[in-house]
């Protein structure tokens, strides 16, 4: 990450803290600190903050062990503690130095309560906020080197399930477990630093958040796959559902509802609509056909830096689809007992309406 | 985990909550979780709670996604909510209805500020403490199966070392990148769940955390490895310096002195003594050679479903060393702009003593 673009991501959270009346925010180690400093530092129980205050000068509160680690920020101000003090003593003793103290204080989202609970007691007389309303507004607008990652993440998870998908040995006769084991070896394989999936056969479908088991991928049952991974520390998130053989009557008409309801919600994610319009396309669609009820999620979420991010694609979100928003469109009809079909594809925002950021086939395809 | 282990967990935790004057603990998807259900459960931005009240039924708070989660849980009663409810007001609701608001709650130490700081304000009568002393008095001390496998890990991880190590084409010329690239790679394929290292060239092993980069392992320098990883929940940890070639003089003795300090820590890890007498034994042979500024951590830490459990083997620690206890041995010297030597074995309380978790040897290997 640039210099600049660094510095220009803390002015713009400065200038939020500054509209919101934040006098304080404490970053730890997770995407925003990412996002804010370029790099991607993991946390753990020794205390490691970012400490950005709405004026003067940043600084960073480290274990000496963690010296590297801290000069890497973009600050040029350090504090470290060692083994055996109390990082949050330094802290307050520190904030009131240099008159940062008993402002309104915002946290970021990620920050164990193993901190927090401790912070409140250090600082009593302080008000404590989420940090996400200092982040989340830069976050949610992609520049175009954020989209080229989910692009190139994107194409290379559409890469990987035609690779498992186009062989045979891969699946007949595995089960769920296997499926999964092979798919994030293959998204290791494919340099994604993270990776995770919802394999669900038959039945278990209809769970929409399925816990991979040991059923076994074979004739005439459904196969779902909902898969997701970071790639540079950026996120794609992918579902198809498959039919092994000749599906019945049912499966096939739950699915062209959903390929339908999928359809409709993309053609509303373009700009002059709300977020809540996406979502309602295509529950109207599933709700038409009376399945409404067993849709039951909404149509897509915000993704970047985490897999899940906001402003979701959500029943009733006022938030406007703008250029630079990535978000899944993910609608799914669930039959408890007896199937579910989920069809997911990411969408990059553009100003003349969706880029579709995966090219796996949407139709239903039979294995 | 047999149903029976489960509930006696449960049931100790209870004491403690009554002992502690805790009325409510709230555990999310953690390793504490784990540890009381026997199941792993990946958190996210959907609040998924166990609730377990000192007296009266527990109950899990979950989305109505996570049914499946839900129901693998310890518990016969479930409070489920939708996209688009607030899960904090269902909990305040549900936990007035049966009489547990505005008590001591305790919070699970990884709980994200996301959810603990708008739970401070939806109860605001509440007193919240951390979950920590509810859990780690337990988990401290390691039963047979944990025991095994620990165990297990830190053999698993003494081969990938070895076989590492005994072929050149690993580490020739290889960055620390590299090296670290191909460690992961090896973890993965002897089944751990999760790694990460610590891979130091030279000078660069002198930042006791330094952060893996581009440096090439060459002759002439030492290479310092610091591994760890997961392996059916439970985790290993162990360091090694080797030489590259002949070492220099200063090498040679601080390795000898960092040998010994281990070996001095190692004889104090047995009952009757404190952790801060391993600390100390460690401590006091590098002082003695004038080394004692260049010792700048602790001697060890627990180790079990983290990493990094509590306590720690540390100057002034006054938890006596008991069967059961696994910890880090893993004094270092480390001379700034120089060289870094640390020597890291998990060691296991026994009635005689400890038993030592790592084979690979401890002695100065030159490769």
């Amino acid at each position: 990450m640039s210099k600049e673009l660094c510095r220009n991501r803390l002015q713009k959270t400065r200038e939020l803290m500054e509209e919101q009346g934040v006098d304080l925010f404490l970053v730890s180690p997770s995407p925003n600190l990412r996002y804010l400093s370029g790099y991607s530092l993991p946390g753990d129980e020794r205390l490691f903050l970012l400490v950005l205050p709405v004026q003067g000068d940043p600084f960073v509160l480290a274990n000496a062990l963690y010296r590297a680690q801290a000069e890497i920020m973009p600050v040029s101000d350090y504090v470290f503690w060692s083994d055996g003090q109390d990082p949050l003593a330094i802290l307050k003793a520190e904030l009131e130095r240099r008159g940062f103290a008993d402002g309104k204080t915002a946290l970021e989202p990620s920050l164990p309560s193993l901190f927090s609970v401790p912070l409140s007691r250090t600082l009593p007389k302080t008000e404590f906020v989420l940090g996400s309303p200092l982040t989340a507004p830069q976050r949610q607008y992609k520049d175009s080197a954020e989209l080229d990652l989910i692009r190139r993440a994107s194409a290379l998870a559409d890469h990987v399930l035609e690779a498992l998908i186009s062989r045979k040995e891969y699946w007949v006769g595995k089960t769920e477990r296997d499926f999964a084991g092979e798919l994030a070896a293959q998204m290791r394989s494919a340099a994604f630093e993270t990776s995770a999936s919802i394999v669900a056969v038959g039945a278990n479908a209809a769970v929409p958040h399925h816990v991979t088991g040991d059923a076994v991928i074979q004739q005439g049952k459904g196969l779902l796959i909902d898969f997701w991974g970071s790639f540079e520390g950026y996120f794609t998130d992918c579902s198809r559902t498959f039919f092994v053989g000749e599906p019945d009557q049912e499966f096939e008409t739950v699915y062209k509802i959903v390929l339908e309801a999928h359809c409709a919600a993309e053609a509303k994610a373009r700009p002059g609509n709300l977020l809540g319009d996406v979502d309602a396309a295509a529950r109207s669609v599933i709700e038409g056909y009376g399945y409404g009820k067993y849709f039951t999620h909404r149509t897509g979420h915000g993704i970047g830096m985490e897999a899940h991010e906001g402003p979701p694609a959500a029943l009733g979100e006022t938030t406007p689809v703008k250029p630079g928003m990535v978000f899944s469109i993910e609608p799914g009809i669930y039959l408890p007992g007896k199937l579910g079909v989920r069809i997911e594809n990411l969408v990059a925002i553009g100003e003349q309406g969706p880029e579709v950021l995966h090219h796996y086939p949407r139709e239903l395809k039979r294995l």
